[in-house]
């Protein structure tokens, strides 16, 4: 599956979007999409869609459309979702026990493995299936189950320490919920930051060209 | 302030990460700071950065650099964060409750007045001041306060028919954590949902492309 190659990082950023929207379909047991009727769905352009998705090799035909199914896969290659990777998630506070009592992993093809507090209270614990351990267990456990992502929800001030710990337990990717950003070129593995305060602030600029009532 | 014409959405959604960089250069007290300097803090290339911001007619001075605090000012002028928002949050649940307690409202200019849920356990408590109220009180509460923004942490089953319930109560805009993506077509207001699932995806694909030991 050779076929990812010079993909622009904006088109990267865009198909997660498509390959919800083709979920979606699948469940609705929708077989075939034109560009036409997925621009609809998704309030874009048929002409963004051909070209976003063309950048893999013309998944689509010309009178007949996308095959949802086949799509799905193509996308599941593309970003690796279908290996099955395995993560720990660090700090079963509020945002911990929410993401792992109702966020879908499985989605993306991640299953968490473990949880890791400080907290006495939490420790022991599990949360739909997954234990919540002590974080002076992390090496251990990490030799034991070789994580591959690390999913941080943690205060900001630790977050940079405990980074740093987990790539040396072999982790091979970071997904960061905390406030303070972190950096692939300090840690050596690719990071995502999730900001909740750029959606919120797009969300605000969004209401002020709708044009707001101010008074 | 009407210099935001004939931007693209694609800076739109970049502007934030901008901001956020900027507020922590505010932090540490540095007044100017060269295209160049920000490109290497931020990971981007100098020429991005002036083109991103040039959209705004040019803050920058030639061998002065940008600003920082006027730049701040000018990006809050964009996004309409100046403007202190009031926002309601809908279900106090781990999600909720994690956002009330951690997530920095003010950062956005958006100032949370009132949580709901129907969990009588929940209903009268506070989280970092602000009170938990019972749902059927959704509509007095919004015509004596008139929120501005509402925060969606509830199920998906529940999504659709609260945002229009929200919507009919005067709200302007909605934020959404749930699984299910609602419209701005459909409700006639700015939404922005977030989904967690694009950025792990965007993790794995970062991951699959740094070179996993796939065995």
């Amino acid at each position: 599956m050779e076929n990812t190659k010079h993909v622009s990082k904006a088109v990267i950023s865009r198909l997660p979007r498509y390959y919800r929207m083709l979920r979606r379909l699948a469940e609705e047991k929708v077989k075939r999409i034109s560009s036409k009727d997925l621009a609809a769905q998704m309030g874009l352009t048929a002409s963004q869609i051909r070209q976003d998705l063309s950048c893999f090799g013309g998944f689509g035909q010309q009178g007949y459309g996308y095959n949802v199914d086949k799509l799905i896969v193509e996308l599941e290659c593309i970003f690796g979702v279908a290996s099955s990777q395995r993560a720990v998630l660090l700090g079963a506070g509020n945002l911990g026990r929410a993401l792992l009592r109702n966020f879908d992993f499985s989605f993306c093809g991640v299953r968490p493995i473990a949880a890791f507090d400080t907290e006495e209270d939490l420790v022991g614990r599990t949360f739909r299936g997954i234990p919540v351990c002590a974080l002076y267990e992390l090496e251990l456990i990490c030799g034991r189950e070789h994580p591959d992502i690390a999913v941080l929800c943690v205060p900001g001030d630790q977050v940079q320490a405990l980074a740093a710990r987990l790539v040396r337990c072999g982790v091979r990717g970071i997904w960061n919920f905390s406030s303070v950003s972190l950096r692939e070129d300090d840690l050596g593995v690719p990071v995502e930051n999730v900001h909740f305060s750029d959606s919120l602030m797009r969300l605000c600029y969004h209401m002020k060209e709708a044009g707001a009532p101010q008074e």
